[in-house]
């Protein structure tokens, strides 16, 4: 059966202007999760999610107090996957009730760790923002977009370390797995060792990587906007609908997507392309369905 | 090949006297996980392990700012199966690459939610101390053997969700499951919802419910003492090397083992062996390898 990754963004389980409460997060994730239970009956489906806000609330929290003990930065990812993975699989398990699938259909959250290069110049250059955006600055913050916000570093993914897990799963068939969650969990492998790192992988390019050693045949990146444009925001805007990998690489060199925002999007469907993938598509979380039917969404493809 | 459920207690991420640090969890850690990497040669090993502490720590934190929207306890608990569980398998990573079985092993983390009754008596009774422990009571706080700690429910499990996917693993031969953390996420099914409740789950109950549904043979008990002892603390104490399920039910009624304590542990045991367990040992974290040669431990068969 056809693998089909699909990277849900941070709008799947928090919207604009929301606190983030659990609430909150459970309502919205009804969205992309109710179309993934239907997608189920045609794909081998894994999917991947973001964990910008979430790992940043953690990180407020553990600021807050000094009765507790501190943990890395990783270990804030990994605490994040338990949270985000459990909501996303228990809405999944509601949603395949409601379709009379989920006796059917086994699904798990895979707790993923990721291994990152000692010598990542990203480690010299935090770029990754995470966390609440504030009006004024505070130590550690940099200006963005939406406001003042804590940066981290956020160094390329090289090997999924479950991929060999999650590839045995798409091989068995009816299995439904969520990993890489806020792009895994950074380690560094030096000799025998493993030893997290305070940094923060791209969800896209995590899961373009787990593609890429899983042999997935489709990856789809559910974001804000159901179609990736050109001169985005000018008035000569111009949204796409299908594009090839060489164009996909000229529009990325001539700037026309942002880093932080669709640059790596676009980078990690290069990537997918370029490693053996047979379609990617970018589209809006409300559009993930129509978007495998070719009624919305842009596609990239192999040229 | 025989299926082997080792239950971690707490001691084996945080020691007595510790403040629980990353570090000191790291490094606590590799004493049962040497072990286990070893069992792995000659079990299908399913991991199981608390989280008192840990969630008890994480509410501390959410409790010390109004910045960040506060979770429900089931949702932490969520978040501890990932922290917890990424420690754990790093470390069993590490320790299947010292004895070279690292390529040979599939291991994952399976987040796993648990069903409860909304009828269970303990909604209305709290008895499970988390967290840390403090010289002077708090409002919510009960007096333990420790000092003053948080109370919170603790249902029995009824079903733990993710038993037909942990079954399937053990039917697939040399996977390690590490599954159940801290008792499993507590919800309640009413019709085609899941709602999460704010629980905790004893882990040992925990992991014989699970011992029950996917047909394990062996149930470890891994805690700081090395066997079980009748009139513990008195002059006349006396340690169990051989119990069988009568003899512990007696035990059990005659107060021996004190409830939060022994009591779980031994009540967990006679589940799992009234449903069809062949062995049951409680044994220390140290000699979780010695008491599966039957060289150190508590052991319980069925009669």
């Amino acid at each position: 059966m056809t693998i089909l990754i699909v990277a849900l963004g941070g709008n799947a389980l928090i919207r604009f202007g929301e606190e983030g409460t659990t609430e909150e997060q459970f309502r919205n994730l009804r969205v992309p999760i109710s179309q993934l239970a239907e997608l189920s009956k045609d794909f081998s489906l894994i999917i991947t999610h973001g964990n910008g806000p979430q790992v940043g609330m953690l990180l407020m929290q553990q600021e807050a107090t000094s009765e507790v003990s501190k943990r890395p930065l990783q270990v804030l990812v990994a605490e994040t996957q338990g949270q985000i993975g459990y909501m996303i699989e228990s809405t999944l398990d509601e949603e395949l009730m409601r379709i009379g699938l989920d006796e059917e259909r086994l699904f798990i959250t895979v707790l993923t760790y990721v291994k990152v290069d000692p010598q990542d110049p990203a480690f010299h250059n935090p770029t990754k923002p995470i966390g609440p955006a504030y009006d004024e600055p505070k130590p550690g913050y940099v200006q963005t977009a939406k406001g003042w916000r804590r940066v981290v570093p956020s160094p390329k993914p090289k090997k999924i370390y479950q991929w060999r897990e999650i590839k045995r799963l798409m091989e068995l068939g009816g299995w439904i797995v969520i990993a890489c969650g806020g792009g895994g969990i950074p380690v560094i492998k030096e000799g025998k060792r493993l030893s997290g790192v305070e940094a923060v992988i791209d969800k896209d390019l995590a899961s373009s990587k787990l593609g890429e050693q899983v042999g997935a045949d489709i990856l789809l990146i559910a974001t804000d906007v159901e179609k990736v444009a050109l001169h985005y925001g000018k008035p000569n805007q111009r949204f796409l609908e299908r594009v090839s990998i060489s164009e996909a690489k000229k529009y990325l060199n001539e700037g026309h997507f942002p880093p932080g925002s669709m640059g790596p999007k676009v980078e990690a469907v290069i990537n997918f392309l370029e490693k053996g993938g047979k379609r990617a598509i970018i589209t809006s979380i409300e559009k993930i369905k129509d978007a495998l039917e070719e009624k919305a969404g842009t596609h990239f493809y192999v040229k």
